[in-house]
């Protein structure tokens, strides 16, 4: 029965980067795009770094060379936040996203003494009570705004500049289960561009439940739990960490992606399905992951994921390459650097549902509503 | 550009059930399988539920009428432990398993003020370590029995029954990039089947990085930080969440298995690709999943969270449904009373590798090694 013949197999660690999260985030010498505030600083596991230097600079040299060649993609993040201040705006934002994140986490915490029924409910309830929670927030400041809830659908003044987008709960199945991480997604649009996000994520799971938070504003940077940080600099795919995610309708879309799966699990590190598009975003943005996409997202999955990717440093389009908007049926983030080798194979795929007739035209648009899209 | 017509489809919640992590442990006029000692709690985080009385039972009304006509699958568990009692291995298990961890978490919180190659060089190192601390409370206990480590291959008594499995960093990919989680595995096999294990999962990620330490013995059930889990009873593909892996090696095994990752995708509530096999297994074990698969695993991978996966109340057996042990080249662990339906699947596509001569015979058996197999 036994084999006489032995190999030992190591795991093949053929990478030579490493995401930025888990790099010195300032050495000398370096030179590159952000000026940063003397308040910059860049943690890991829970070790504050040094403050960075203002106008010290954040790059390999290795990145820095490939910079100069690397095609730049329309930004989607707002110019202005209007008559209301940006530190307003993003105040509003993140305890609106808090309070959810509150009624959140008593329904995680609550001690399961009712019936199945009981326990489908408190998932719907969870929902609806988290989305009450946020709305109540956000009219409270601004009573005038326009809001579209994943649970409510669209309420307010259409003739507002400012359109919130809502995600009380993103990755419903995870939260139903147990299984990390789930989050609550708080966006809003001035003029149809994204102006301010915060994603509170629930990390952990049974014996360890944790939130962290995620923040932006346009032009401002990216923050987690108050500190700033940036995407990652891997600029091979066959050294990337990719994240997809798939709906609930299985139509040619799915079927696409079920194939781009399968050739990047084929080409890179690998491909993590883990269920949250807000938390897969903000993974980008943290540099622990190099991209993510998925079709047939909504308004609320991707306001405040795709600012936050965008100002840490990454890029954001469609899967056509196209610009994006959060009404788009298609997204694709990255690190930037490897935005155009992605692109490469989901282009082409995207392309080709366009051809057949697949339907890529805005999912939704709320009525009178002005931007600058 | 916009749409007039709007519709808001809520993601649809179309379970029943809920798993048994998010649970009450304990209701009245329960009837079933395990009996409890009186210092039997759950907890789901971090709030302590009431204590057990003895032999009350844990199941619902639903989940009973299908026990009697549950397939038992063959236990993996050991029979007996030999001349080292229980406590006193899984005492060292634990030990081990904690020593690694402690490795593993100086590198996370390692501030990274070195060069890309000294990253890469931390990664293997950190692997090294870890194997290394661990080797050293084994050495230090167990002077004479068998060790097979990731590392450091075989080595020790080859005559002895005790056989210590040992993956210091599983997960590795994930560890590189900060992307949670990864952990320390420690299995011992007794004549070959496992005894007792111990998994020290990392979760979180940047932030708020955290760990928690999953334990069993063969026929003492599962612990979680020291409070005993049981798995989910979800009996339906169709409202259960799903895992599985995909190895380095891109052969027919590896096709086979992204077939099944779409199949299972499209018929479940989703499947998830964390990237960790130890630490997927824990979570069947904890419910937050109801069933994980894989293909050519090592003893290492497997041996510490199969049985853990058994001991939680759970079943394991190779993809072809066969007899599992630890040297076997495919692993399908569930709740149980999923197992026979994810065969129907899983089983066939199996048999179809098998007969295209794909070699499923014993990966490696320590030379001499006496088993109970």
């Amino acid at each position: 029965m036994g084999t006489s013949t032995v190999f030992f197999t190591n795991i093949p660690l053929k990478f030579s980067q490493i995401p930025r999260s888990i790099r010195p985030p300032i050495r000398p010498n370096q030179r590159l795009p952000l000026d940063f505030s003397d308040k910059f600083q860049h943690g890991f596991g829970g070790i504050r770094f040094f403050k960075a230097k203002p106008r010290r600079k954040l790059c390999t040299e290795a990145v820095l060379s490939e910079i100069p060649n690397q095609k730049q993609y329309p930004k989607i993040g707002a110019q202005s936040t209007g008559s209301v201040p940006y530190s307003h705006l993003i105040q509003v934002v993140e305890t609106a996203a808090k309070t959810g994140a509150e009624v959140v986490m008593d329904a995680v915490n609550k001690p399961r003494n009712i019936t199945y029924k009981g326990l489908t409910d408190l998932v719907t309830e969870t929902d609806k009570m988290s989305e009450a929670a946020i709305l109540e927030v956000v009219k409270k400041n601004f009573e005038d705004h326009l809001i579209l809830g994943e649970e409510g659908g669209i309420i307010g003044d259409t003739s507002s500049e400012y359109l919130w987008c809502i995600d009380p709960l993103d990755g419903t199945t995870n939260f139903a289960h147990g299984y990390p991480s789930f989050a609550v997604s708080v966006g809003v649009l001035f003029r149809g561009n994204p102006a301010a996000a915060a994603v509170v994520e629930f990390v952990g799971g049974p014996f360890c439940w944790n939130t962290r938070i995620f923040s932006a504003t346009s032009g401002g940077g990216a923050f987690c739990n108050g500190q700033r940080f940036q995407v990652s600099q891997t600029n091979q795919v066959e050294q990337s960490l990719l994240v997809t995610g798939f709906g609930y309708e299985h139509d040619d879309a799915w079927a696409t992606n079920i194939n781009l799966f399968k050739e990047f699990t084929d080409v890179s590190r690998g491909v993590r399905r883990l269920g949250a598009a807000a938390v897969d975003m903000c993974h980008v943005a943290l540099g622990i992951a190099e991209a993510y996409w998925e079709y047939r997202l909504k308004p609320w999955d991707m306001a405040a994921g795709a600012l936050i990717v965008e100002e840490a440093g990454g890029a954001v389009t469609r899967m056509d390459g196209g610009k994006f908007c959060v009404f788009d049926r298609s997204i694709l983030v990255s690190n930037g650097v490897l935005h155009e080798k992605l692109l490469e194979r989901i282009g082409p795929a995207t392309e080709k549902l366009k051809s057949k007739g697949i339907d890529f035209s805005l999912w939704y648009k709320p009525e009178n509503y002005r931007t600058d899209l």
